[in-house]
């Protein structure tokens, strides 16, 4: 019988975050593209744009004045995709078919520097620590608000990830619902820290049972580098492509050396090492086509912060505190600066598909310089 | 306590297909784009272009060349997806967590109509009927192939939707497994025909047992309009924006007079009312923004066709008898020709959003006229 060759078989590989499936076609690679390029995203940026509406000082379109901020700087999204309370009660369904649940809650703007031209890539270590630095302070306003039962930290960076404005930022949405995508995680983690036996020397998650990202994690770190999807790994972080990637470069950036549930569970040396490794996995994507490289970007963890006025719960059956942080890298570039993958028909119609495995992503991404390439030009 | 109104509060609604939700958030469309906007589909296109790989006689990338067809044509894709048997076993997992499923199968091509410059919305009724044997064709060959246990037909309509060719077709995919999304849906559908009772007077399915979406499309088509979700009907076929849908002006479109698992199940006067249908609602979206609509479209029906081999086992024990034919129609257009819906950062990290009320949604389609825009101009 046929040996099995991953860069040469068509396969399945399962993500037991989500319980679903993506399709692995590597040879698809040598497929000629003649399809929609993308704008390269502007490189020549003016430091301070008086147009911009995130550039200090500036007025936005809701007619509020930016401060004359010197570091970061957060705001109340001018249109916020959830609403503050007080809100209706649920309508009566039309059919039981048809249910609505009423969304209250409030979206976050979080700028990461005054400076119109930079991204992550280009901040200095201290710049992005004060960025992390927001993600907490916001998730832990937020997240003790009353009636907030879900903090979704992210940034959607570059035009073709729909992102309107190159300002360096970020956004946070908090609501009074779980969302669907980190329901299901949470749901996944939770099954596997009842059902499974450690046995690996992995982080274990409370009351000493297993941690699906913990064991994952301590696994792939233990993988040689030639075989493997690590990226970049220090003290505290490691960035890996998931075995279950479905973008071209994805990238799963989390904690490895013990169980984190949020980003309020860090320790200063954690939150340092947490911003080299975003400096490094940032530079990595910009020089992988040379260009300041798109990208969404999600931090899950715990849904809100423990609060102070809930009883102390046995760690474990606290479910939220299965969480354990991790930041999802979602970066559509496929081929160039210029050509990226479309997850569309088959994809949107059964299952996710891509066409390099994600150990030749990884090894690609690993064999980027991480001084950014804008640096070691005269 | 405030009265609850869909098109200015933030609300969740539910999707029973998927088990998901949505976040509507109607007073989003007031809010500025300053993003992306995309290039408009050329509408000068030649009727014949001799670079095209797809127009008949030419030469395709793999060097085969296209039979002079004046109808219909299929041919395998020269950069499939998936690859036919043999295929290799399963090789072992290198950690419990990372499993690997080797899949066979193939991908074909199915051309609409030999004019380069035509699309479903601008094809005679009888020319779409010809699309419409061919599906039926194609899934009945596909399906009844050794291994085969899934056939997906779909059509990336547009360079916005990763279609590189502007030439009309869509594609099948199978496989020897059933993608993630169709096998949520199955199992949705099963528990809905055995935990429901039927209650209404909608078509049930296999032992009498109720339909989810025969009980969906029988509810939707006794809403008066001015309330409801239908864009069009006739005499076997509705097509609405479902109470849960994501993409801005997304449709369903499914036949509501009786239980249908499969595109082989449909009677000649139901496959000449899905032609019309189908027309209808193509040249309803080209109206919308008096442009060719991008969009992604796939069929969901039973996996595979009955086999003859298989033992005639009771209706219901067929599991693949739950299903009902639909079609999901996913643009992504949202304010203009120009501006669309980006599904980034909250919506892959969280959850799908949605700017305007599937019931807005559907009233914006009702009001386009069902002439196509390029027919009334002189
Ligand atoms: O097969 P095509 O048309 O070359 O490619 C297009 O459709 C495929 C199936 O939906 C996707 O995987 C590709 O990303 C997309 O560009
Ligand atoms: O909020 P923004 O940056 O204006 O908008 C962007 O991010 C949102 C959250 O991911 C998406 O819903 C929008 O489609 C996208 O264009």
């Amino acid at each position: 019988s046929i040996q099995f060759d991953p860069t040469t078989h068509p396969h399945r590989r399962h993500n037991p975050l989500t319980g679903e499936y993506v399709l692995v076609s590597p040879h698809r690679t040598k497929r000629p593209w003649q399809g929609q390029t993308e704008a390269p995203q502007a490189s020549n940026l003016p430091q301070y744009d008086p147009k911009c509406y995130l550039c200090p000082g500036n007025e936005r379109a809701g007619g509020a004045k930016n401060e004359p901020y010197t570091s970061t700087f957060v705001f109340e999204n001018d249109y916020a995709a959830v609403l503050p309370p007080p809100g209706p009660g649920a309508p009566p369904a039309p059919h039981p078919l048809l249910t609505t649940e009423p969304v209250i809650g409030g979206c976050d703007v979080i700028i990461f520097h005054p400076r119109h031209d930079l991204t992550l890539a280009r901040l200095s270590i201290p710049d992005i620590e004060k960025v992390i630095a927001q993600w907490c302070a916001v998730y832990d306003r937020r997240g003790h608000q009353e009636g907030i039962e879900y903090v979704q930290i992210f940034e959607n960076k570059g035009s073709m990830m729909g992102c309107s404005n190159p300002h360096p930022h970020g956004q946070s949405w908090s609501l009074s619902a779980v969302p669907s995508l980190p329901s299901t995680e949470l749901t996944n983690l939770k099954k596997y820290s009842l059902a499974q036996a450690q046995t690996s020397s992995a982080p274990t998650g409370p009351k000493g049972r297993p941690c699906l990202l913990c064991e994952y994690a301590h696994f792939e770190v233990g993988v040689p580098h030639e075989q493997g999807r690590v990226v970049f790994k220090n003290e505290h972080w490691v960035a890996l492509v998931p075995w279950w990637a479905i973008w071209p470069f994805e990238i799963m950036l989390l904690p490895y050396k013990r169980h984190v549930p949020s980003l309020l569970s860090l320790m200063p040396e954690e939150k340092h090492s947490f911003a080299e490794a975003l400096s490094n996995i940032t530079k990595r994507y910009d020089n992988l086509f040379k260009c300041s490289f798109a990208y969404s970007m999600g931090i899950h963890q715990r849904p809100v912060p423990r609060r102070a006025d809930l009883p102390p719960l046995a760690e474990l059956e606290d479910e939220d505190n299965v969480a354990h942080l991790h930041l999802h890298f979602a970066p559509p570039l496929l081929r160039s600066a210029t050509v990226r993958k479309f997850l569309v028909g088959f994809e949107l119609m059964a299952e996710p598909q891509r066409d390099l495995t994600p150990e030749q992503a990884a090894q690609r991404l690993r064999g980027c310089p991480d001084v950014h390439y804008l640096d070691t030009l005269e």
